[in-house]
């Protein structure tokens, strides 16, 4: 018998916005491999063990969890937001892939959680409500070219795009160059939301047009959404606007 | 002073998969606006009214809780999984926009929830590992040739793609002609996801190659998942398969 191993997101920060699923996975873990800040998250019990690493190493960080997991302990893997989506569960797979048989066997439990653009969106009205896309503006993981052709896809697509890791102190050009891409697509009028701490006391929301967003609004804790030409913007008297994306789509986009 | 509204999602089914910030809104609230079988997850007091409607009514529904909410009340508009993706926020959001200005007053709080591919994609790895999209099949809300060249463009962009209201008895043969689209672009290999009714006790996960994916396999709650030509399956003694989508790419796709 293998221990269990958990893969969680603990949500966007918010702990009213974490499942009682991966509320019930983190009691049921003994030790827990993640980057610092999201195991913080977790007020773990004097009896469980928190082993924390750089966030930049996660595939040694799912195989030192897997090689405990195997040993018969149950462990638990933590994410920011949900697990799948440009975290964790990927790279515990990756190391479920390329690691010993044993690894196979472990007892694997995936719980998702709300990610982030999912709660920026709620808290600007309903900018994912038609097509969307997810894209991580990273290139340590995928060519720079890459990234660029599928920003010019999407745009053209008429998806609305929400981008994650879209700046870093390593990655300082790449979201404005992104802007600069998806202005040759889309209108200057275009709403870009940065949506930075959705639901946490440091929560920052922002909506500029993609003629005048400006790359230095974004810090690596911001999800950046930019709107398809349908996007809207709903003035409110006394209340912030609310931007939203309509189901519903008459004409060709182009 | 008006109302409070709030549009939540009761996650993909199974309960332990609200989070309690949903939850609190739930028992905030006087009145319920949804399609039956959301409004039936939540347990309602007594006191508490449901208002349940069509599901197809999405429009008429966001407006009649507006009013309510105009009228003083605190009233909750219910959709499953987020309340953001292709759900309720985007009509509550439509309403307020060509309704009277006091619907613009009103106290509007959104609450994120786990959408059903984030819950699909848990139970069977991480197929959302890398970039990815979310697409309605349904052509009530946009033109077939709409959804046609978005196919056509993200998964010649690699995006991973889940398609949301795949089929139903009015849209029988959509999903087969997605299928032979996405046949031009990606390997017959591609691993294709049917994820029915994740994390409920109905649950049915089914992984069969993009060459030979059959559209009878879905059903009204299935969220269909598409892999990129970079998503793997692992084969596992006497556990499921699993299947990912690697977080990095080295190469250019093609």
């Amino acid at each position: 018998m293998t221990g269990r191993l958990f893969v969680i997101g603990t949500g966007p920060g918010n702990p009213d916005q974490m499942t009682p699923e991966a509320r019930q996975a983190v009691e049921a873990a003994r030790e827990f491999f993640g980057y610092f800040p999201y195991i913080d998250r977790l007020n773990l019990r004097p009896d469980q063990i928190k082993v924390a690493s750089d966030n930049r190493e996660e595939l040694n960080r799912a195989e030192a969890a897997l090689k405990r997991a195997a040993d018969g302990i149950d462990v638990c893997v933590v994410s920011g937001g949900d697990p799948g989506v440009f975290a964790m569960a990927a790279a515990v797979c990756e190391a479920i892939d390329a690691g010993p048989d044993e690894w196979k066997t472990v007892d694997l439990t995936v719980v998702p959680g709300v990610t982030a653009m999912l709660a920026v969106a709620a808290r600007i009205g309903a900018p994912l409500g038609h097509d969307f896309c997810a894209i991580s503006l990273s290139d340590n993981l995928k060519p720079w070219e890459i990234i660029e052709k599928r920003l010019r896809m999407v745009s053209e697509a008429g998806l609305v795009v929400a981008l994650y890791n879209p700046i870093s102190k390593a990655r300082p050009w790449q979201l404005g160059r992104a802007f600069e891409i998806l202005r040759e697509t889309l209108p200057a009028t275009t709403p870009v939301i940065f949506g930075r701490a959705a639901g946490r006391p440091d929560e920052r929301m922002l909506v500029m047009a993609l003629g005048e967003a400006e790359a230095e609004r974004a810090d690596m804790a911001t999800c950046v959404v930019i709107g398809s030409p349908e996007t809207r913007v709903i003035s409110r008297p006394g209340l912030p606007d609310l931007v939203y994306t309509p189901r519903f789509l008459e004409e060709p986009t182009r």
